[in-house]
């Protein structure tokens, strides 16, 4: 098997981390360039001890990494600085980016919710949408994959085939979504300390969420009509998972037994037998999103709650099984890790 | 002023331990009696070292109490064996009961919810319904008044006067509930281990949880007719708070404006400015509750959040504010403790 | 009883925070300036929204205090800008400084741990430190006093009596300690976020913390020779909370004895029965410090636990405690919270 | 190669289902059997949900085992019932026992330390101590490996190669750990709830701990005399990790040295450069043993800071390294997981 070259663009973030995480035991993928341009010349093992005991290149600038030896680039940069840098990548490179900036195909959109102009609109075109449960095909032929929001994969992946079935109104959809910590990211902000985030909950970004522009396209695709989700994220005491609460106006049932048929073969998508739920903690550190489907006592609602790891099949697991389409490999290579639980 | 006697009725739970905590600084109470069946002849201490330094009777069964020389009596005992006891005690003394073996008004919806019949119908009637911001007048003259659950009190204090008032659609509520661990008592359960419960999320009892039952009655209430809410509870990893995000047809201004109006002069309720969301570790400890009012991009929707301390408000704070009342005393007696952050 | 009017300087971090939870329930005290230069103009309510309900002044900068309507002063400012506020207010002022600067009666000291000369060395002569279980009459008369570090009263509350008799040997000291994250403040951090803090554990400035010269100096008081302990701090992943394991050449027994007879009439400190340990969440949001002794198997050797909230007795409580000892007060005075546990 | 079929007797606690976790990756070893006597007949998902993606057997009770399909046992039954159960497996079997009923060498010290006469003492004398690092070569030819208890793994690698070398003072041992609480097992006792292990810390079995009649077995060997180390274990409020923080009389520099030679070509124990530190999360989720020695400032001791995942080195990735060893496979099949952080 022929090795894929991969460089990380921004890996001192969380993301990145756990891009090498499970790249460092990819087998046909290895690590050959990592960057953080803050912090260019340490080494991995001072930016995230956990990673100390495997052999990486030292952090480098972006302008440093040498484009000759590189056949794939994960960017995990922090969004509107990513659409510039991707569009300087040499055109050979497959791109899977993980921030915001190619995500909406609609550039007014863009603008909207992000609150700046797009600067790469031709590029946009070509960019495929990385839900590879929806769009493997395209994924597969793509140049440059977008990566969804963790927010948005968890609770879309129930959502679209719903939709696409016309089983529900698209006029009640309230998605009520709670994330872990690690979702914000490590940057340095009060809001995050240990101390501002331990031992209580509270929802944020109400009604305002950027998730949100993503989360109408897709819905909106998948029902043929526009659809504006009610959408609340709320900030849980843990590091990892999001578990999103959907309530439709469908017969639970026939949600149930459409979803069940939709992903029997999915490697990673797992529906519960109907009236189970599921729990963030079943699928901590792995690629799958677990999917429980309950009827409400209220005839005509269904309550449908969907969990994933934000940061493996929300973030870098997502990523890598969207490269492996685009590499021609077999969708589940590198990402077969189970649950670490407790 | 007159010391006013009580007994605590089941103080090796976490309401009771509460109930101690609080008491043990009013004022106008003093602690003469504390009972737990199978922890009788022990030590407070050995049972809730954290109330080690208090002076404290013994535990006895409830057999052993000495009416005669008893005022008051909160009642913190599991659901179920609650009827018989309250209907065997002396009948001169005030009585809260924190269960929910006198919530329900209506014996059907009793033995509906919790799958037994009533035992004490005709003392049922006589029972006040003890959400003091609604029913104070009642509660001043009830000799016995039953505690709201915690999720009941936490969803429905912003509800009650929406729709009151009319200012909502009943046939569109939905309560995405959140609650931290203590609210599911101490007793020794493997779902309710450190190892289950950290790092994690998930919903539980959904479309299935007994508060419904007391929502219904108090929700219909409020509207005139019958209103049958979604409601779906989830575990926090944390110890303390309840959070509930509601989401309502109704207009969010007016919704705000009324209830910034209705709870002006509440000690313990505070609707926050609009637009601002509460945390469940902004009311730790204390017994207050504090309310956010949002609108939804999608016009005509409102987002309700609405937070408390489960032990606190959400039982034996509520509980003593029950009982000052019944007391004539000031309503805050004892209950002024502030909230505890970090 | 008069009221004395009290200036909080510092009240943007987790020990100012506090003094205001604190002191706004003392019956003695009323708080009628507090500062923080960065948020100066802003509300206490934005900084801190659990102390929202309370009718607090605004925030001003230190220099906009009228020190004419202030009768004492606490002061939570980092450390080394400390000397010089405390030299510049008025004489008349009773003042406890909750930071490190006047704590080391030796300057020479002061430079070696915390790397720059003492500014004010003749004030430093003033200045009482202010541990009241042993210099209770000193603290009575002073105009300064230096709180404690939170790990020297964690740990030296059981061992100076131990040393004072004589009952252990000097050179045989280890301090294993373990604190709540609040103990680091609330300055954003990558160290405290609570993606690296939750879920882990650490030690940290191991053989170098600053605590060390505190601890020299009262443990060689106490003895009445020169001691060196060795001291380890690590870091829990939980808000509130330090706990000391001490290990000592000495006889548990006579050391369980006497401490219990030393501690006999204290109102914040006690001492378990022999064998029996304390635990942190015992004196959650307390003044307690609570202590217990093991024999070790290893014949000669004891064991002491000690545990308390580093924000209150070893910081804002304390901090309390002693102002009241130099207000005539009874020591226990708006101090009497019981602890918030679970 | 060929894939030896295992059986894991006692899979409904943790180390058992940390056992599933870990064998379903292996490359070389199939689970054949699951066995949970009072869970026989379940499904391994409805006891551990995370697993549900894999498809086991069916749990069954021992006797249900169908040996002649199966070529090694990994045992992880309660102590004091697997010495029996052991006893009666067919004798080709490779056995890793995870219980402690045959980690003590000497039959008085484990009536002693566990309170009941070893029942198969002429087992015993086949039985090697299973700590790969030290005994590597006794295990290759074993048929009975008793793996180490996790607060020994954690305490003593670094201290075998520092005592067998004679570097520190055999008088002189204080080991002061600390672990996650999935350390004390899936059982529902009151103790290891949620409420009352979270926002707290505390010591417990303080000098009394069964682990030190393993701790004094190998330390004593590792000297060539009698050894009794202090050892104080506390619960962490976090569900995986021990960190040891030893303290010795001994050169740091000397030993630091001696501790990275040793462990130079070992694949799980790394040391870390002079003077830094590890922390449990770094090795979540791993089998890795991370090292830190720092020099006191008192001249002549040496703290030395060691950690591991007590699920993972500390119990099951321990077994499976062992058994890797005593069926000739290289030593880090199926254990090259990388660490979880956060």
């Amino acid at each position: 098997m022929t090795t894929t070259r991969v460089a990380i663009l921004g890996a001192s973030g969380y993301t990145g981390a756990e891009l090498v995480r499970l790249l460092a035991r990819h087998p046909s993928m290895e690590i050959v360039a990592i960057t953080a341009d803050r912090k260019a010349g340490q080494e991995m093992a001072d930016v995230f001890p956990h990673l100390a005991i495997l052999d990486l290149p030292a952090l480098t600038s972006i302008d440093e990494v040498d484009w000759a030896g590189v056949d794939a680039v994960f960017c995990a940069l922090p969004h509107a600085t990513t659409q510039k840098v991707i569009a300087g990548l040499p055109e050979r490179l497959k791109v899977v980016d993980l921030s915001a900036d190619f995500r909406l195909e609609d550039p007014e959109a863009y603008a909207k919710w992000y609150g700046h102009e797009h600067s790469e609109i031709e590029l946009q075109k070509e960019v495929v949408y990385g839900l590879p449960e929806f769009y493997r095909d395209r994924i597969r032929d793509a140049r440059i994959v977008a990566n969804t929001g963790c927010y948005v994969a968890t609770a879309l992946i129930p959502l679209i085939p719903v939709f696409r079935a016309g089983l529900a109104d698209p006029d009640w959809v309230v998605i009520d979504a709670k994330s872990g910590v690690s979702g914000a990211g490590r940057s340095a902000k009060e809001a995050n300390l240990f101390t501002e985030v331990s031992e209580g909950f509270h929802a944020y970004s109400v009604a305002a969420h950027r998730h949100m522009g993503e989360i109408d396209q897709e819905l909106s695709k998948a029902a043929g009509r526009s659809v504006v989700a009610t959408f609340t994220p709320h900030l849980l005491p843990q590091n990892r998972g999001i578990l999103a609460t959907t309530y439709l106006k469908a017969d639970a049932e026939a949600v149930h037994a459409h979803l069940s048929k939709q992903f029997a073969g999915e490697p990673f998508v797992h529906v519960l037998p109907f009236g189970k739920t599921p729990a963030t903690r079943h699928v901590r550190g792995s690629n799958h999103c677990l999917i429980g489907v309950v009827a409400d006592r209220q005839q005509g609602r269904t309550i449908v709650i969907s969990v994933l790891d934000n940061l493996v099949k929300g973030a870098s697991g997502q990523a890598i099984q969207n490269m492996n389409l685009m590499l021609g490999l077999p969708e589940t290579t590198g990402l077969e890790q189970l649950p670490l639980f407790p």
